[in-house]
């Protein structure tokens, strides 16, 4: 069975919205991140949730394999096809499909980018908080349970998807979740789906929660010259209840990088970068409290970003810093590692990670959502010293490692993919095969995007 | 195969902490709701999650069904043994295990109440927010999904459980989730033990999200003369961001019964009593910006709780409304009935089930977590007439219709157990028979707590 036994009935659902045409195949077989090019074996752009499901079910006739893909921005080849099949782009499942003002939600498309997603609710006073920073897809988001800046406030995918259409195995299309704000009618399927990086299902529709636009905002920076004290700061602020929007951590590295891409003067020690969001006098409050907090862990260079352009100018900064870390090294690539370990243990594992890192000779910034515990490294590599990825790869086994011996997890927002898949075995031990059952008791066939995440069926 | 031939097992492994005398059967067959007494064949007292283990795999080769037990407290039968078998009281395993004061979380086994848990959090500075009333079990508390007063705020356990360790029905243990804020690493296991009422595993572990002790708190409570205007005046503080702590809506009937209960004096209208937790200076704000919002929805008998003590008397007033019910109508019972809609659509929720109850001659007190959507009635019916109770029970059963009509769902956060089971296909449609597929893979000799929560197996 492949593709070519399908490909007639695929043709006779889809028309021309599927497609073996070079030139789709290629820009669907790569990444944003290190893994080689691995074209699918054909293209399709369903419109609809029962297209997705009549696809399916050709597909699972036929053994294809059955790969989901969003904007493409997943970082550990959770859409590449690296077993063949059909990727199904849900680039014409895009719409917003009504949006819940008082109920403060929206019903989606998963083909909608959160970039989109903001524009059209924009009016309304409402807003999606979820930020990767790529304009990722929100079904993508949701299938990779991304996180990103806002976290530490508003929570992941998985605090702010309520419902979601999913289609299965099968081809049955089932509802998960309600509009309602909770539930404890039974098991939380909801939450399974989200982070199962289409292993179990494809999402076809979303009901995510939406936050009110914030009255005021205010943003700051300012900088450590231990890293230690800055994470002390962090979990005092945290402690105090101070509610703050945004507050993420850049080494000396990383500001020697935004210094010399954006053309800023910033001292090259450790710094933080906050934001509060609320009322007028609670973000002034907020502000004040953290200020003192800040002067008492030795903290100094605070300055604010009083007007909304500094604000953004602030954020563009450290939404960049991908691709301000790549400019610095031009023709390099970058492995982008991703941990999460307990808030107390953060700044021991950077300090001995920028330790490694040094000891190997490996150029890798550092900087991370603090407020979580979550850090990444972005890893320089030459791709056209053979030696160099396996060398940062390696670096970056390293890290997951001292994440789990801390009892933090090898990916707190990135996802598995294949790219993480080694460590689960030793992250979940005895709960790794029960993450094998559920994949083989809703996907026995194993067709929906086969080698990711799960358990290699036996 | 039944107890009797797993008992000799059994007596080994936990000498005499199992038992089958009939006052501890006695003292397990009940619950605080209406469902019939169902003594249990044996209870069991485990003190170790190895002795979970072991009995777990002396039931499973026996056949034997394995119900856990918390506090009691769960109103939906989930606690009660009404097929028989070994019901596995967590009385023994109550220990706080280990405070993370800097990652503010804290690990403890399933026994412990939340009442012990914040008295022994007390000069943490943390706290456990989840408060649903009863002095419940953590584990218990896991298990039905439960939240309570605080969820508008802090969420329900389903947001403050961070890690798990659960023993399976061939007696592995596994462990869920880790000490990290947030993980992409797989499935949400965690999660889906959460809300699984004891159907896929026991719990014998959790680590739980702690959060601050607020530096302020403020509380109020005001009055409306139309449920829409509380309901609005609601909806509006929410969208604009205002952190409430609490937010209670109570109907002019709870009104009477407080008066009645607690010799209060309030006008019999419905009210909101809210509560707001910070700083001093962002109470006060909070508190100057609800009250505004309330005038401007035609609230009225604004009154702060300026004191711990007037604050104390409110919730207190709250939390015994339960109590204060039954006692308006002494020798009664009642069927609390528990769901949860959009918030847009609560107003006309409470109004069509106050209609209904009118119109079938129903004392049925409503209240609930209005900030959630999520409300109950106490339905008082006479045990001594045989009618009464079949009458209740089938206007709580157009409750939940008008739910699930709604969008919303058939418990907000009392669970499924046996009293709700009958509406789940209903509810979850094609999911339904996903959860059973699930229960299959996890239990599939269905020795945890059968026939609640899921689909029977076939």
């Amino acid at each position: 069975m492949t593709l070519d036994t399908a490909w007639p009935d695929l043709c006779d659902l889809l028309g021309d919205r599927v497609t073996r045409s070079k030139s789709e195949l290629a820009a669907h077989g790569g990444s944003e991140s290190y893994f080689p090019l691995s074209p699918p074996d054909a293209v399709a752009y369903p419109g609809s949730t029962d297209e997705v499901s009549r696809l399916v079910r050709i597909c699972a006739a036929h053994g294809v394999p059955v790969i989901g893909w969003g904007a493409g921005t997943s970082l550990e080849g959770q859409a590449q096809a690296f077993e063949g099949g059909l990727v199904v782009d849900f680039a014409r499942m895009n719409k917003v499909i009504e949006i819940g003002q008082a109920d403060m939600d929206v019903r989606v498309q998963p083909g909608v980018t959160r970039e989109v997603l903001n524009e059209e609710l924009r009016a309304t006073g409402l807003f999606f908080p979820v930020d990767p920073g790529a304009n990722a897809s929100v079904g993508g988001m949701a299938s990779t349970r991304a996180s990103g800046t806002t976290a530490v406030r508003y929570g992941t995918m998985r605090d702010n998807v309520l419902a979601l259409e999913v289609v299965l195995a099968d081809g049955r299309v089932i509802r998960t979740g309600s509009r309602a704000r909770k539930s404890s009618a039974g098991y939380d399927l909801t939450a399974l789906f989200v982070g199962a990086e289409g292993t179990l299902g494809l999402i076809t529709e979303l009901t995510l929660r939406l936050h009110g636009q914030p009255e005021a905002t205010s943003a700051a920076i300012c900088a450590f010259d231990k890293i230690g004290d800055a994470v002390r700061a962090v979990t005092e602020t945290i402690q105090m209840g101070i509610p703050m929007a945004r507050i993420e951590f850049v080494d000396a590295a990383t500001v020697e990088v935004f210094n010399n891409y954006s053309g800023t003067t910033m001292p090259l020690v450790p710094h933080l970068m906050v934001e509060f969001h609320g009322s007028g006098a609670s973000v002034a409050e907020d502000a004040r409290n953290f200020g003192e907090i800040v002067a008492d862990h030795e903290g100094h260079g605070f300055e604010w970003a009083e007007t909304a352009e500094d604000r953004t100018a602030l954020w563009t900064l450290r939404h960049h810093a991908h691709w301000a870390v790549l400019a610095s090294r031009p023709g390099h690539r970058a492995v982008v590692t991703d941990i999460c370990v307990p808030i107390s243990r953060l700044a021991e594992a950077v300090e001995a990670t920028q330790a490694d890192l040094d000891a190997h000779g490996i150029s890798g910034p550092i900087l991370g959502h603090v407020g979580d515990g979550n850090f990444h490294a972005i890893l320089l590599f030459d791709p056209e010293d053979a030696a160099a990825l396996a060398k940062v790869k390696a670096a970056s086994d390293r890290l997951v490692a001292l994440s789990l011996s801390m009892g933090g997890t090898s990916t707190g927002e990135h996802g598995i993919g294949i790219g993480k898949k080694a460590f689960m075995p030793r992250e979940h031990g005895e709960a790794w095969p029960v993450m094998g059952l559920i994949k083989r008791s809703l996907d026995p066939m194993n067709i929906f995007n086969p080698g990711k995440l799960a358990p290699d069926a036996h």
